[in-house]
This record gives structure tokens, C-alpha cells and sequence, in this order.
């Protein structure tokens, strides 16, 4: 057990900045923060520059300090820095979840070969404490399912599509401008930020690893006023999830936007709000519900994980000890396609068609396919096909 | 750590059972359960009687046995045993929210001063992780308000009288049929139940440990069906809360109906679910929800309990030494009550009179007045006064 935990800091964003604040509210005893790098001399900060390095050796060098706080963007320079730490044997906590999507398995490597911890709650769902809870509560309960809405921006402009129909680039100009969108939304509403953190997720609720090459992601790009309608008449939401199902044919896994019956908890999950909902055989149905986002929302995560380095704690992962789940993207899902233009249609071959509809200048579809058909047929579409899982 | 895990099981109710089906299905390396004692050799069970012994020192003191799994009813029972069991140095895991509250200082005492674990997560709210949630992950945030829906029954009463009008007798009747509500449903929906979870809770949540005479419990059993037609008509649900509120003036803590808002999230915990609305400084609004009851459920939160002794998890009780928050019942609070004899209304002094009104041939009036007067004046009441929190 660590008597005193000397921090190291990389980043100064709005996580970085943002547990920098808590913990000098806190003043946590037996905690230090010592050393914070940034890359850019220049960047106009909140807090007087002469608390900054611009040396990542000033951390990584300092045998004092025994705990690196990566939270920076740049997924590659954080893996160069998390894997200079755990070799140096310091624990690690940081946020990014593609840096660990990619690495995933050399990194939890590398911390159990060094006796480090390699602790990261704030990378999904910001201060819902989703991986703590499925790996202490539910570690030995056998996971049925997991939903997730883990993208804020995803979900705060559908919400807002729901509110008031208009086209999906207003909402996204709008979302940019009261910061719950990035300038470049790509990761956000085209699924990649939500399959970071349903791999992340699914290691630690299913023990099965993948990579994010092997995982469906669509997007919310090409909603049309016209699905939300569609939507709004069958009595449905329609949500960014990441959807996680394990049965007796394996795991089966994907990002998508879904229609979810108006009576289903996660409907009411609105704005940048995040939610899992889990059904495993002895909890049965959970649902966590919270700030997904945020400077200090995230930064509360951080703080979770850094004073569990008091006690030692590691992930166990004990679900990956535990079973031996096999992913299955044969599986055949219920899916809803759309378009203005109905050549766009064409390029996806359902196994089997079940409807064929317009609403009013719209052209859909509703059929089966299986979750690694679609990947394929979608993997290079130029057009404004809107795709959406469809409840059986 | 302990290497193996030796259970002695007291009880063979609803949870008692669970847990023994759970271990039976999940087969885990190194838990064993070695002894089962139960009360009554007459009485009817689901497995054979050899599986039974009488005697509780076939577990007290059965050397090999190091953990005792404390499932029985009888509080007071219950109390005896799992006192000997600690000054025994064995590891206790219960769900007797009645002892807990009744001697939680000195049993946490004495599990400290033997260095053994006292776990009872599965006490409050069924299979909801809530006091794992709050020790790991809100340990060092600062909690502001902290609500729970922990009583099935009650909530399931509400959920039926929202869906169709009819007298509260008749749903306890059928609640009773369908085993939603015990056979004396005194301690679920007076709020006995709810309070006993409401101190558990506080003390996890803001460090404050309260015995039930100081706390405020009124309960759902003269709710009339006006009363659900006057909260429809303000567009409010009717929950039995457990209600905790930390500001400047100290802890403010009670269990009442409440009229909640139907935009709030836990207007939407319906039938026996239960839920936590926390509110914290860094991680703003959470909510969990899930599976309050049931045996099997219920045996989901005793198994995680369970395995953390593995890694020898006891409670931090972190708030209990950060904090300093006394617990204050001067706060005023607004405050609705019904009756359809006007004298029933008399007896109530507000500290500032609202609103007079009717509802059809109900009486009604909303102020405001301390949480202690509040106690003081409805202790001995014989009326059939309803009396609910009103939203500021």
C-alpha cells in the first residue's frame, strides 16, 4: 500500500484541469500533485504557467513521483507515455479510451507484469462507475446483456432532434457552439468514441476482448427528420448504443443507433446524459444513469481510482479468468435502413426482407442481416443511408 | 486474505435460499458452504432436512468456518448471533437492515477491534450496489442530497394505485396474493423498512449515524385515492422516499411519501424496483436502479460481498472520518396532508400555512414546518391523515 501518492499530470484539458481542481478543493491527505506536463507553451491556461513542464521526462524520470495521471487527447503519445510509466512502475490512471481500445491487452500486460495498477473508470461514462461496479458487484454474476449510451454528443443531439424536427446540421452547429460537440464531431456521432468504450466495457462484463477493427460502429450522421418521425409514430426513441448480448451462440457486440420502444428506461436518458443498462442472471435488470461528460464529472472518476491506489486496488478482471465467451458476429439483427434516394437501398443485402415503406420523401427498409454482413456492405458507403438496429 | 472460504449459513428464507441456489450454480473454487442452521425443524423446505442443523454453535464454533452469512428474520436474533460471530473473528455478511440500524456502532466496533469484515450491501435496496457504489466511487466527492426508493412494497402499492384508481386496502390484498407484500406490512409501508435503509445509508453517504427513534418515518397507508387524483392533476407521482439532504445547516434526513415531479427520473421506478438518486459536488446527478427484493437478487449483492472478502474488503467508512456533518431536524419542509374529516387536519401546527383546499370530498392543506415538529406532532396520531412532501 502506497503511504503517499506523488502525482505526476499529463494534459491540461478539460479533464486535466478539472481533477486539478478537485484535488485542491479536497486537499486529499497523503496526496500530492507535483508535476504537471503539457505540450504547448504557448496555450492560453487557466492557471499561471510556471505550474507547467513541457518535459515528459520531468514525470516519467522523477522516481518520487508513483502515480501518472494521463489525460491528454493524442492517443498515440498517451500510449508512448502509459507504457514508459508501467515499465518505470508507476501506477497508472488516465481517461483515454482509445489509447486502451488499441492496446488493450499489451497494457494490462505490462501492469501485471510491473505489480502496477492500470485503472481507468473515467474512460467510459465519465462518473458512473460502470467498471468498478462490474467488477465488484458483478463479477460472478453471469452478464446477460449490456446497453450503454456512453456518447453525450451522440445523445444530447438526438434529444434535441426529438425535441424539434430539424436537419441534423443545424443541431451539430448549435451543439458546437455550447460545447457538447467537438469541431471535428467524427468520433462522437459516427460510433467510434462508443466502441472504444463498449471493447472496454465488454472486457471487463463479458471477458472478451476485441479489437476495433472486429467492431461494427454506425452512426447518427444521416438521421433524417423523416426516421424521427417514423420513430415518434411506432412509439420509439431512437439511441446511439452500444449493445452487448451474450447467449449460447457467444458474445455478440456493436455500435448503432436504435430504435428503443418509448416505455424502455434508456428513452428517458436525455441530453448529454449517459446510462448502462445491464441483465445478468442474479442482479437481473440494472440501470446506472449520470454525467457522462464534463470537466469535473470526469475528473470525480479520476479521484475514485487515484485514492483506491490507497488500497492497492487493480482491476481483476475476473470475468476474462472466469468464461471463456467467443464473439459472434454471425448473428442475424433486425435492422432499419433509410434514404431519400432509393438506390441508395440497393448496395445492402438483407438475408431476409421484411418491410418496404416511404415516409413522406423517405424510402426504408426493415430486414435481417447478420451483425459482420453489415459491417461489410457498410463499410464503404459514400451515400446518406441511415442505418438502425430494429427491436425484434 | 483468506484462502478459502468456509460459510456458515444462518436462515433458509427467500435470501437464505437464493444464495444457496447462487453458490450451488456458480460452483466457485475455494467457497464452500460448509454448515446451514435454521430455527425450526418442522418447517416445510425446498431441499432435504439433512441439508439442516439447529444448533447456532454448529457454525459459532466450528473452527474451520470463518465467514457467517446472517439471513434470518429476527432482528434481535440476528443481533446475538452475528455479535458472537465477530467476537469469533469470523467475517460477517448480512442483510438484516433492522439490527444494522439498531446496533451499527457497536457492531462495526466490534468488527474493528477483531479485524474482521462486516459486509451487508445486500441490506439496502436488494441487488443495487449502493453502499459499495458510495464507499468506492463517491468516497472522497461531497454528497448533497442522497434519495431512495428502497421499499418494493410501498412502491409497488403506488405504482398500482397510479395505473387505476381503487382503495389501498384492496392492493394490499392482492400485493399479499401475489407475495409483493408481507402478511403484516407494518415495516414496509409505514416506512419502518425505508428508514432502516436510510440510516445504513447516511452513514455511508454523509458519515452520519442516527438511531431510528430520531428519524421522521411516515408511511403510505392512508393515502386516498383523491390524493393520487390531486398529484395527476399537478402532474406528480406519489414515492416513499428516504430522503437525506446535506447543506450549510447540517444533514436533514426522513422517510415520507413524497409528491415527485413526473419529469424526475424517479417517477419512473415502477412496481418492485427500487432506486438511489445521488447528488454529488464533482459527479452531479446519478441515479441507480434495479432490483430491490427477490430472492435471488437479493443473494446477487450477498455473493459479491461474499468473493470481496478474497481480497479482504471491509468498508472504509471514509465520510464517518473525513467529515464532521451533524444531522439537523429544525430544517422546515413543505408539507401536504389530507383527510376527508376536517378535524383530522387540526392536530397539525404549520410553522407558515400555504394553501387550504378540497379534492372531491377530501380536505386538504400544504405548509411548512420543521422535520422535528413534523415527528413530534403525527407520533401518536390516530387519524387516517395522509401527510406528504411537497417539492419547494
Amino acid at each position: 500500500m502506497p503511504q503517499q501518492i506523488t502525482i505526476g499530470l499529463f494534459g491540461f484539458g478539460s479533464v486535466g484541469s478539472g481533477i486539478y481542481h478537485v484535488l485542491k478543493k479536497k486537499q486529499i491527505p497523503r496526496i500530492h500533485l507535483k508535476t504537471i506536463v503539457v505540450k504547448s507553451p504557448n496555450k492560453p491556461r487557466s492557471i499561471d504557467s510556471k505550474n507547467f513542464s513541457y518535459r515528459a521526462e520531468d514525470i516519467l524520470e522523477d522516481t518520487e513521483i508513483n502515480v501518472v495521471l494521463e489525460l491528454i487527447d493524442d492517443a498515440q503519445a498517451a500510449y508512448t507515455i502509459v507504457k514508459k510509466a508501467l515499465e518505470s512502475k508507476k501506477h497508472v490512471v488516465t481517461a483515454n479510451k482509445k489509447m486502451l481500445a488499441n492496446h488493450f491487452e499489451e497494457l494490462v500486460a505490462l501492469s501485471k507484469k510491473h505489480k502496477v495498477s492500470l485503472l481507468y473508470e473515467a474512460s467510459v461514462c465519465g462518473s458512473i462507475p460502470i467498471l468498478r461496479t462490474l467488477e465488484t458487484s458483478f463479477a460472478y454474476d453471469n452478464l446477460k446483456s449490456l446497453k450503454a449510451i456512453s456518447n453525450g454528443t451522440s445523445n444530447y443531439v438526438l434529444t434535441r432532434l426529438f425535441q424539434k424536427l430539424q436537419p441534423f446540421k443545424d443541431i451539430i452547429t448549435d451543439a458546437q457552439k455550447h460545447g457538447f460537440a467537438e469541431s471535428d464531431p467524427t468520433l462522437d456521432i459516427d460510433g467510434w468514441d462508443s466502441k472504444f468504450k463498449l471493447i472496454i466495457n465488454n472486457y471487463h462484463a463479458f471477458g472478451v476482448l476485441n479489437t476495433p477493427e472486429e467492431i461494427l460502429n454506425l452512426g447518427i450522421r444521416h438521421v433524417k427528420p423523416e426516421d424521427i418521425e417514423f420513430a415518434k409514430e411506432k412509439n420509439f426513441s431512437i439511441k446511439l448504443i452500444g449493445h452487448s448480448n451474450l447467449d449460447e451462440e457467444g458474445l455478440t457486440a456493436y455500435v448503432a443507433p436504435q430504435f428503443i420502444p418509448k416505455t424502455e428506461a434508456l428513452t428517458s436518458i436525455d441530453f448529454e446524459n449517459n446510462a448502462v443498462e445491464i441483465d445478468a442472471e442474479f442482479a437481473h435488470q440494472h440501470l446506472l444513469k449520470g454525467k457522462g461528460a464534463g470537466s469535473i464529472p470526469t475528473a470525480s472518476a479520476v479521484l475514485s481510482d487515484l485514492v483506491s491506489l490507497f488500497d492497492d486496488y487493480c482491476y481483476g478482471y475476473s470475468k476474462a479468468r472466469q468464461q471463456s465467451a467467443e464473439f459472434n458476429d454471425e448473428k442475424l439483427i433486425k435492422v432499419y435502413m433509410s434514404s431519400y434516394d432509393r438506390k441508395d437501398l440497393k448496395p445492402i443485402k438483407f438475408e431476409t426482407e421484411i418491410l418496404c415503406g416511404t415516409q413522406k420523401h423517405l424510402q426504408y427498409k426493415i430486414g435481417k442481416i447478420s451483425v459482420k454482413s453489415l459491417k461489410q456492405q457498410t463499410a464503404d458507403l459514400s451515400s446518406e443511408l441511415f442505418v438502425a438496429v430494429f427491436p425484434d
